[in-house]
């Protein structure tokens, strides 16, 4: 009944990392065209042909400014040098280095506890074992899963923060590149910035590919045909991403929106100066901030989605037909998908780079809407391929003890509907942050009443906006959980994943635009510069908020894959609503994201309470500061954020980290499931909710600023009564879209895969207090 | 093995009622003595002996003031006659008249859907048919079911509209009392406002009661021994109360919330004058609006939850062994509980009225506190001796298929977890939202930096008191699951609800001080007045939240009851998260309470900005209106609240009724089970956390105000940058939590009972979408 897949094993063997390898190389030739722009005094000569129109709103003809300006180059070279590499104490790469090492000693501990748990499994034993699906057959030992679960649970760590770190580089490499762009054009700045952002998402993708698929291979040498062991010990890849994404993103995100929070308060709200106003103490930790909360954190963030809906998906078919008959192309088909994605956006990106060409600030977003598009059709004949050629016609798949049988036209079915949820998402996402339409415009109106009416639109829009991206994830569940049950699932969450390498790009340039404005207010560039890095800021904000919804989209059908997978592995029949130990698991789950969310704003709103307080107190105590003549103090800020971030994210960390391990220990694997169940439905609402209210708000804010309209400029101007008032909606927002909410989806999907990783432990040793007590 | 209850039948009979009537004759004694505090001028010489200690913070003897000033009191009269009974569009009366004409519609329009859908089951066939459970007995026709659930359903709301209706004219009957009782002390008004409370407390609990007593008596005679239909028909009751409460909630919700928020952005935000001045035009719509929505609204949210946890109880009770056998004492176990409940609610209300005496402010919050922990205490005695009593030693419980053996002792322990359950969330609510603790002071503290940081604050304080209140809900539905199945998770909220009439008059109490508060600064009675009524309003938002408290929690566990007789109803096995119908309704019932929040957040947004223009417009075009010396316009502001009100309650109404419809008919029973448990363990979370941010801002603005402590002074005083802070924190927290945070447990519990009502339908006709396609 189950044939093999089209494609020859030696082929997938090689079509694989070649992929991978052709991301890496058109992520570095990216990295060559940013470089491009020259940082150093040189850059007049070199410049390229100027074919005029480069993009004002009117397609009026603009002056170059200051393009060969040699002072305001290097002033632009030097402060992204302070944001980058700066002084021992006060830039980004010292920050990340300072989180690793913390997060470097988490990972040795974890890493002893998967290794001490699993190999307790079997005492230690290293005698061979019964399969735990097949009993007849014989296995590799649990010390073997002991040993490489803790050896891939250290790869996927080093890679996921690897991951980070190269984004963070890249983002300070072309900030400045990007302002001094700006100089030139709307268009020409949005192509440094968007070419950045590709760097990004191709480095991430290949090399997360690579990575995984060089371990699958090195593994194999061990396990032989136990493929069973080999990929139960890959999840701890996943595991391994994740947890390294939690912290980037939960450290990240209080660094940066502490110095946020502070710099606003008082630069802006109180002492009325620009955002980014090299007078304001808190304007390097802001802008080192952005880097390490924003890309670091988002860049492990989505790898870690990456990592773990592949490992899900192995994990299933290593006990489907695929495992069993051992067919090696059909097995890899999840590293299938991602090569192929590599390759469709690839294409994708040539078309924003080299075939069309933004004219006009109002093309920005349709450019970015138009890369979602472009992206996500191409995909889909792309699977259609893999599904044809990568896939037997007919195979079975596990599902909750039996085996299912599978078409290879459903299995085309389960990833292209992940993948067309994934742009549903985008679109309703971009919908209501975007101030094109009407949702933002609205939550700008309530300014004219002030600050409360707007918290409340804000939060009503934030609300309003689950509706439709959870009735996306339904549907798409829907189908692919009949068609194939629980690998269904995964090859969803990959499908919306495949285009990761165009989604990151996006959603990178976000924050280099962001920054590009910062360094242009500070190297005191000319009004008209700023307008422009502004507008790119602004669908900046949209895009980043595009980026959230894939990634609270994938995560849930992530976590569901791996909490399938988690059931499947610890045994457990049914997971019944209507049993006392699943349902108390329910409710507790679904409270864990409150709980989650508590920590982390209070966190933010602790350190950005105390960074108020420093910038007032430099503001109020260093005479000439205001005026200019004085520097501030810029080294105690960024301490402030770096402590804060530090020290705060340890609660929350041990929150996710510990939940799955107790409640498996001591309530065992019913209750566990439970936990898991709740915290997925629960906390998928309140990350999009969060990500697209703080979204909203920020975007309510630019748009009264813009004046692009009869009815923003009846809000207007900056320090207008109705601004005051968006600008405290935007603060309120900036926890909410860049700390707790990005991190809830890591919270799902870092339970779920520690739950499958630990499967083999809590079927053995869980349940400790209801066997005492029975 | 199963014996009978050792109390008689003929008892049984006899006490229901008579502790009903006992209630009632308590109640209306409560209001005779209210009553004696006169509202025409002879009040001076019919005054009490006055003894001394009348209350302020350190027992000084403060002169009474104005006591004998006819003017006062005939304004004080004027006043109530105005927000009770006023001119035809401006009153709470007319309102309430207005919101029933259209809810009376919804009630004859639902009511012959239950007729129609429920008669549909067997085809509207006079025949009997054999009954549901054992097949080889003949139970009456589902057209029974389908007349008497009608019947039921009609009861209910009207019983409900009448809890609700009288409550508020309680409410408004003790307002201008307590306002008159204030000038003689803080202790004499403390007492009218607290008897008035427990006039509403007694007459609710004591008249559903008695009502469903009746009820069951007279569908016995038609039903005679087939209970499993009789108990099956009574469920509509629950249906009716819940219903109506759920329009009361919006409805009241929205009008007083649209009138809070519009007089206080533009009275105390702009034009600075205080909470209640008579120059605001949309004073009046406040004060009508405290009485409509907090009190009538919650009278007829807390009567539809007793009603549903009872009906939950019997429809289990009736298909176990109780109803097999016949055993009536035992049957009416739950109505023995509420008898049982009234009387040690009785004693409770003697300490706090006649037993002890409130002296001095700060006397007020732990008299109220300990009125729950006296009335725990009794009833923890009290159901030992129904349990006893009331049921045999041993017994069956039916337990989705099988029946379980029960002891009565393990019934005890069901009912008082929940009871004792009810108390930690009642202490942890007062911790959160009380400003005599750390977390309202932190959130008043920073207000220092402005109102981001305390919206940020304050949204943390809501998520964080989620956690424990979730772990006692949780704990209870434990050891009451594994005891007695569904019968003990029902009977563990009846458990929560026992104390009901305590719990209603310390809820009622905090919008009586705080409406008396409102008409001594319209009748312009001195600030020592108004800092007393202030006094007893703080404590009055704490014993708000701990009454929002107690509905989420019983609202959980009787939702959770109800779902499990719906299930056992509609004949479904299982309600497996691991399969694709479960697990997408898991999905989709988590975003309800989203999605009904952002409407009725939206609609108090909507008619707060319309409100806030008109009163604007007010200030603006009427002469002498901010000097006093013109009379605003409060009908126009008025009718603004109304029709807002009327025309927003009906999307969020439509949402909940007809989704377990919607779903019910087209995707099936399974995914509905889905639903009802997302929407439950989602909603739970949601209305906790706005119900405590809500109340922890209200009171963070107190705490400002009072300035009773040198940190509080430091953040003072009125008018002060962090007192606005606070005030506008304090605005985004009324939709919040009196709008969209309670209305959310009548989400959960009605869509269960709905649910339940048409289960016979549903199992017939369900799944329409799934049978056409398979």
């Amino acid at each position: 009944m189950t044939g093999k897949a089209l494609l020859p094993e030696l082929w997938t063997e090689i079509l694989v990392p070649v992929c991978a390898v052709v991301g890496i190389a058109f992520s570095l030739f990216q990295w060559y065209i940013v470089s491009g722009v020259k940082l150093t005094a040189d850059r007049g000569a070199s410049s390229e042909s100027e074919d005029g129109k480069n993009g004002n709103e009117d397609y009026l003809i603009e002056e170059e400014e200051g393009v060969n300006d040699q002072s305001v180059v290097a002033k632009c070279a030097e402060i992204q040098t302070a944001i980058s590499e700066g002084d021992e104490n006060s830039c980004a790469t010292s920050f990340l280095f300072t989180e690793y090492k913390y997060v470097g000693v988490f990972m040795v501990l974890f890493a002893a506890i998967i290794f001490l748990f699993l190999g307790s499994v079997q005492g230690f034993s290293t005698k061979s074992q019964p399969c735990t699906y097949d009993k007849t057959t014989t296995c590799k030992p649990a010390l073997a899963t002991a040993v490489f679960s803790t050896i891939s649970f250290v790869l996927g760590a080093v890679t996921s923060v690897l991951s980070g770190f190269l984004g963070m580089k890249i983002a300070t490499y072309a900030n400045a590149r990007t302002t001094l762009e700006a100089r030139r054009g709307v268009g020409k700045a949005f192509i440094v910035a968007f070419r950045s952002g590709a760097v990004m998402g191709f480095l991430l993708a290949a090399n997360g590919l690579l990575v995984l698929y060089i371990t699958i291979n090195l593994f194999k040498i061990y396990y032989g045909d136990d493929w069973e062991g080999l990929f139960e010990s890959i999840t701890g890849y996943g595991l391994g991403g994740s947890s390294m994404a939690l912290f980037g993103r939960v450290g990240g995100g209080i660094y940066t929106k502490a110095a946020d929070v502070g710099a606003d308060l008082v630069g802006k709200v109180e002492r009325n100066i620009p955002e980014d106003d090299p007078r304001n103490p808190a304007v390097i930790a802001d802008n080192v901030g952005d880097n390490v909360g924003d890309i670091a954190g988002m860049g492990s963030d989505l790898f870690g989605s990456y990592a773990e809906s592949s490992c899900a998906a192995l994990v299933v078919a290593s006990i489907s037909s695929f495992g069993i008959n051992h067919d090696f192309t059909a097995m890899l088909f999840p590293l299938l998908i991602s090569s192929v994605g590599i390759l469709v956006c690839l294409i994708t990106t040539l078309y924003a780079t080299d075939i069309s060409e933004i004219k006009a600030v109002k093309e920005i977003e349709p450019a970015l809407k138009n890369q979602l598009i472009i992206s996500t059709v191409i995909m889909t004949a792309g699977i259609a391929v893999v599904s044809w050629i990568g896939l037997p016609s007919s195979f079975t798949i596990f599902n909750f003890g039996t085996q299912k049988v599978v078409k290879n036209w459903e299995l085309f079915l389960c990833v292209a509907v992940g993948l067309w949820a994934g742009l549903i998402i985008g679109f309703v996402t971009e919908y209501y942050t975007s101030n094109a339409y009407s949702p933002v415009q609205d939550v700008a109106d309530s300014c004219r009443t002030g600050a409360a009416t707007n918290v409340i639109f804000g939060l009503a829009l934030g609300y309003k906006s689950v509706i439709i991206p959870i009735f996306a994830i339904a549907v798409s569940i829907f189908v692919s959980f009949s068609f194939a049950a629980m690998y269904g699932v995964a090859v969803a969450a990959l499908g919306m994943l495949s285009t990761i390498a165009t989604g990151l790009a996006i959603d990178a340039y976000g924050p280099i635009s962001d920054n590009a404005g910062g360094i242009a207010e500070m190297a005191g560039m000319s009004h008209r510069i700023r307008e422009r890095t502004d507008a790119l800021d602004a669908a900046g904000n949209t895009t980043a908020a595009i980026g959230k919804g894939f990634a609270i989209g994938s995560a849930a059908l992530v976590s569901l894959a791996l909490f399938g997978a988690f059931v499947s592995r610890a045994g457990v029949q049914t997971v019944d609503v209507l049993t006392p130990k699943v349902v108390i698991g329910l409710l507790v789950g679904a409270m864990l994201p409150y709980w989650f969310s508590a920590m982390t704003m209070k966190s933010v709103g602790s350190a950005a309470l105390k960074m108020v307080e420093e910038v007032r107190r430099q503001f109020n105590t260093i005479p000439g500061l205001m005026e200019g003549t004085a520097k501030p103090d810029y080294a105690t800020c960024v301490k402030i954020s770096t402590d804060a971030s530090i020290k705060e994210m340890i609660p929350p960390g041990c929150l996710v980290m510990l939940t799955p391990l107790i409640v498996g220990f001591f309530f065992g694997v019913e209750t566990l499931s439970g936990v898991l169940a709740g915290s997925l439905v629960s906390g998928v609402q309140v990350a999009i909710s969060a990500s697209n209210t703080g979204g909203a708000w920020d975007n309510a804010k630019k748009y009264i600023e813009a004046g692009a309209s009869e009815h923003a400029r009846s809000l207007g101007p900056k320090g207008s009564e109705p601004h005051k008032a968006a600008v405290i909606g935007d603060t309120i927002g900036d926890p909410l879209k860049d700390t707790s909410g990005p991190s809830l989806n890591i919270l799902i999907k870092l339970m779920a895969v520690e739950s499958l990783v630990f499967a083999p432990f809590f079927a053995t040793h869980g349940g400790f207090l209801f066997r005492i007590f029975s």
